[in-house]
């Protein structure tokens, strides 16, 4: 059975030509250690992993790709970047209802541990954010801003660049969740004032799992999440200052990294503009023909409302956890049902606690594939509603 | 020119047939995330995962895999054992002076950070530790003890089963870094009375860069490095408490992890005995060779003592940088010069600030190999000194 891949929003698949060959040859033709020798081998490793970083620069605007740290995934990024402050009792951050699991526990943690007050604000179903109560809920112990760009649970847009802008306002440092939106959606670091940016290899980017990354503006020190061997300043007791050293300890991913290149490669050349015009086609075409289906019930942002390529429903009267099983097992439909690692947003969406139905799509998607899915659903609803 | 590869101990290299395949396979066939969605590609990343679990617990004598924990390398492992406990002021670590940075910048962190003390005892230059010595070190404030199990710089083998039996019977956490032994000598965290194991996926295991682990002892709960989604529990404000998900946030490395499920299924199946006989005859025939050459230093263990398969030596009135270098762009031979991020162990060899060249051997590696590198050096000495 040929598979529909509709869950993009956890992973990219299928991946562009030359992703899983990039890594082969890594493993085959240069498996030695970046930075950890001068020999042929490691030199090799050590330059697919600057050209990695200077795609990325060019990618989201970043003046030096020694700001760009490689960690495993972003929820990695993500730890590093909130966890990388003196955090006192008292201190104060500012986010909001839509973050993924991923931020709302480092930050959970930081309050349990520290003492850290934390201020969820609630956008609306469209993404919409009153900028007037985040301004009033900012205070002067307020030391970190952090927001997802797009929601992985209904697709909603968060207006970073607005925040931003106020962040930079009041000094605080803004930290951004890329996870939904980097390759789909332009993020630019100067124009969106963000001072910290994580995001996934393996979803937008179109690299493999195992790659992520954090930039860290040159005017902020982090404590290292990680401590060890960095290749370079041996001899020197504490962690070196210099970047990425300073954050990359241990044996990079290489071969995730050389998939990554071409990933990053295939977004550069295909543009981010063209990206988000399939991806924004597909999306309002999935929203007009699942809206049509009757009791369907379709959540986040208004048809017409730019959103991430990300939809979510459910079929009233039947678990989203057993419309997503029939999808898999009887139609080859991949999506994914739950709460997708944010509760929150389904407290606000009054989804607690079955979640919906999710389907994400990516460059790869066709629009037939859509019609097949609407089909499948129109289907499971007369066999199980009668 | 073909590679003759002795940078084995910074990364090995050939990987056995089938890896490079199966990391292919995971990114092509099934590139979804494991353990994020019910459907079938997930399922099928998810068996992967579980699968590779399932052959380390054999190789280490674990009894329950879910308690092996996948992180990017061995330095994230062993970052997670250090800094999992809660660490106060006049709290005592003890560890030894062969120690990576690894191991040693994050206690130099705890130390800073914490007010922790920490005691390095030296062992000889064969790996011997005086248990007295030890013994007398501990304090009631001890709560780690620390050992790597095979120096990485001169091969040396520390007594990780003497040193667990008394941690032991002191009931203090056992943690060792195994970067230079899993899968070269036997380890047994039964029988070596070890709590926490950290090892890197991509030395003696065979597997690609990207992948590494820690074995966490059931009677040990650390503080999760990182906060995050885990794919169950969602409602959760707080980390799950169940295994592996509580020190697994975010999406693993399920390409690297599949190459490292047939890397230590070839471990399995040549059994780490076989293994060890060949690395331990390249090396012995190696030290063999190289004490041969006049003026050639050789550094650790006595010719004759066990060691782990990495050969440190200097030709004496020649900088070990530019000897590792001629190697290489002349003979084609991949080595490593200088401190091997393990300063402490050059100091108690002298050989600070400049390091040694180290020759570091695996099963894929032949004599006729070593032959070379010893003509190599004898011409090298020759056309530098007459």
């Amino acid at each position: 059975m040929t598979v529909i891949y509709f869950d993009q929003a956890a992973s990219s698949w299928p991946k562009p030509d030359g992703v899983a060959k990039a890594m082969m040859e890594a493993v085959q033709q240069y498996g030695a250690n970046p930075g950890r020798g001068g020999h042929q081998l490691a030199v090799r490793a050590a330059q697919t992993i600057s050209q990695t970083r200077a795609r990325l620069a060019k990618l989201f605007g970043i003046k030096d790709p020694k700001h760009i740290i490689f960690f495993q995934n972003a929820t990695q990024a993500l730890n590093q970047a909130i966890k990388g402050f003196e955090w006192k009792t008292g201190d104060h951050v500012l986010t909001t209802a839509f973050e993924h699991n991923s931020v709302r526990r480092p930050l959970v943690y930081l309050r349990d541990r520290y003492g850290v007050k934390l201020t969820f604000i609630e956008p609306d179903h469209n993404g919409h954010i009153d900028l007037d109560q985040v301004s009033q809920a900012l205070t002067p112990r307020t030391k970190l801003v952090v927001a997802t760009h797009v929601s992985n649970v209904t697709g909603a847009i968060l207006p970073i660049r607005q925040l931003g802008r106020l962040a930079r306002q009041h000094h605080i440092p803004f930290l951004v969740d890329a996870s939904q939106s980097a390759g789909i959606l332009p993020v630019d670091v100067e124009e969106d004032c963000i001072d910290l940016l994580a995001f996934p290899g393996h979803k937008g980017l179109y690299g493999p799992q195992g790659t992520g990354g954090l930039y860290i503006s040159p005017q902020i020190d982090l404590i290292p999440l990680f401590h060890g061997g960095t290749g370079s300043h041996s001899e020197l007791e504490q962690q070196p200052d210099s970047r990425p050293a300073r954050y990359e300890s241990g044996t990079l991913n290489t071969p995730g990294i050389a998939g990554l290149n071409v990933g990053v490669g295939f977004v550069l050349e295909q543009g981010v503009e063209k990206i988000w015009d399939h991806e924004w086609m597909l999306t309002q075409y999935a929203l007009e023909q699942l809206s049509q289906i009757k009791g369907l019930h379709l959540y986040g942002p208004e048809l017409g409302v730019k959103r991430g390529p990300v939809v979510a429903f459910n079929l009233e009267g039947i678990d989203p956890h057993e419309v997503a099983m029939i999808l898999d097992q009887h139609y080859g439909i991949a999506t994914r049902a739950g709460l997708h690692c944010t509760p929150l947003a389904h407290q606000a969406l009054s989804t607690s606690p079955v979640g919906t139905v999710r389907a994400s799509f990516g460059f790869f998607n066709r629009k037939e594939e859509i019609d097949q899915l609407v089909q499948a659903l129109l289907e499971i609803k007369a066999g199980l509603l009668g």
